[in-house]
């Protein structure tokens, strides 16, 4: 399994007027975790859309357990435990300092050539980093 | 069953680097479209604040189907169709102007006392605009 | 003088921990009225961008006068009373429903050529636009 | 002169369809700079919020040099050089991995009596921390 976190500040303009980080931020956390992970293995996004290729969002779901707020240090985590063929299944997760979950799910990605718009599979160069590191 | 739609165009900081509304956007209109129809109902989100209840998400899930982008103008629909007991589920969807899906999903909310943090039924006033309306 | 406005109501996660709009919204509001206005005059910002010129902010300034708030609807305004040569420099304000001034400010814009990356005059479009309107 | 400098990467969301950091966003790194400068000194915001002392913004001002882009990493500084008396002025700035200025700016805060909604005077454990510092 490729596993892979980062941890940072929650923000104050992350913050709603329920005083606790809104919903739709975690949605963001998944994918600066997701990102960092295919950077770390050597094909940063950037670069992989330089190549020609985009990869899209197809499908979110996201559980919240237990609110993050203001003052807390989140970790968030992306773990890849399949090699992706036509779709990148990738889970996820954000806990907080005392390692509550804050909220956990699975974001499923695609591949699109820039220039046809059309599906496409995984770029080599991802895939390997994936299949070395399962 | 309640149905609510409501329209409003994509605004330049929603897109990314793809060219295309970031996939966490669709997570805010659905937001946009439940709010106004509670406050439709003429039971207002930051009124139901007022009275104590805060009516935070549990769960999100997103299918997306067709980039909404900027020129475009989306409409979104949000649905309920069973009376809320210690959960309101709602049916959500985006559309651009052509009348293509651009997402569609279900967000689960919860409804808690704000003072004590406990979890409560769905309060009277929301109860009634539901049930008159379903 | 260009006049436009544009009115939409504030959106939850819009808000923040102190229970108002958090101070960075009012900087896209700003830019939902004046991508209105450029809209309305025929040469929406994406049909320019089309044509190979983008329209970076050089600066902003914004001062908050009255904090807008979940449930309020916010009317923005752009106004132009200047042809622009290198920049473009736009007024800009936001009020809600009673008529209080919760924002107001200055934004300017350069144009630059998307292949050279130089900067270059307004497009005539834009200008023509602008200069038929003051 | 007090002087914070938090450092971290650009994060996807935050770009738009030019393939740049949204102009708004930089206002965002201002505020997550002075908020650590702040929480550094042993005075987080959210206990300050806690003590019944809001702190909004009064003014942004912010000129835009460089553009920041996706797989940058961010230096974002924030300043006090004078003790606050009814408002804290700080300087804010963003610089790429490069040292390039990416954006450069002025923010005034105010202090607020959350219960009363009335302007106060600086707390004192914040302008403690302050003044030990200059």
């Amino acid at each position: 399994m490729l596993h892979y976190e980062t941890t940072f500040p929650v923000r104050y303009y992350e913050t709603d007027q329920m005083g606790i980080v809104h919903h739709s931020n975690y949605i963001r956390y998944f994918e600066c975790a997701r990102n960092a992970l295919i950077a770390e293995g050597g094909y940063p996004i950037e670069e992989c859309e330089k190549d020609g290729i985009v990869i899209p969002v197809v499908s979110v779901e996201c559980r919240y357990r237990h609110s993050a707020r203001m003052g807390d240090t989140v970790k968030v985590v992306a773990e890849i435990d399949q090699v992706p063929l036509a779709k990148l299944v990738i889970k996820q997760a954000v806990y907080n300092q005392d390692g509550d979950v804050c909220a956990e799910g699975e974001v499923t990605l695609a591949f699109l050539d820039k220039a046809t718009g059309r599906l496409v599979r995984c770029p080599d160069k991802l895939l390997k980093i994936i299949e070395n590191n399962l």
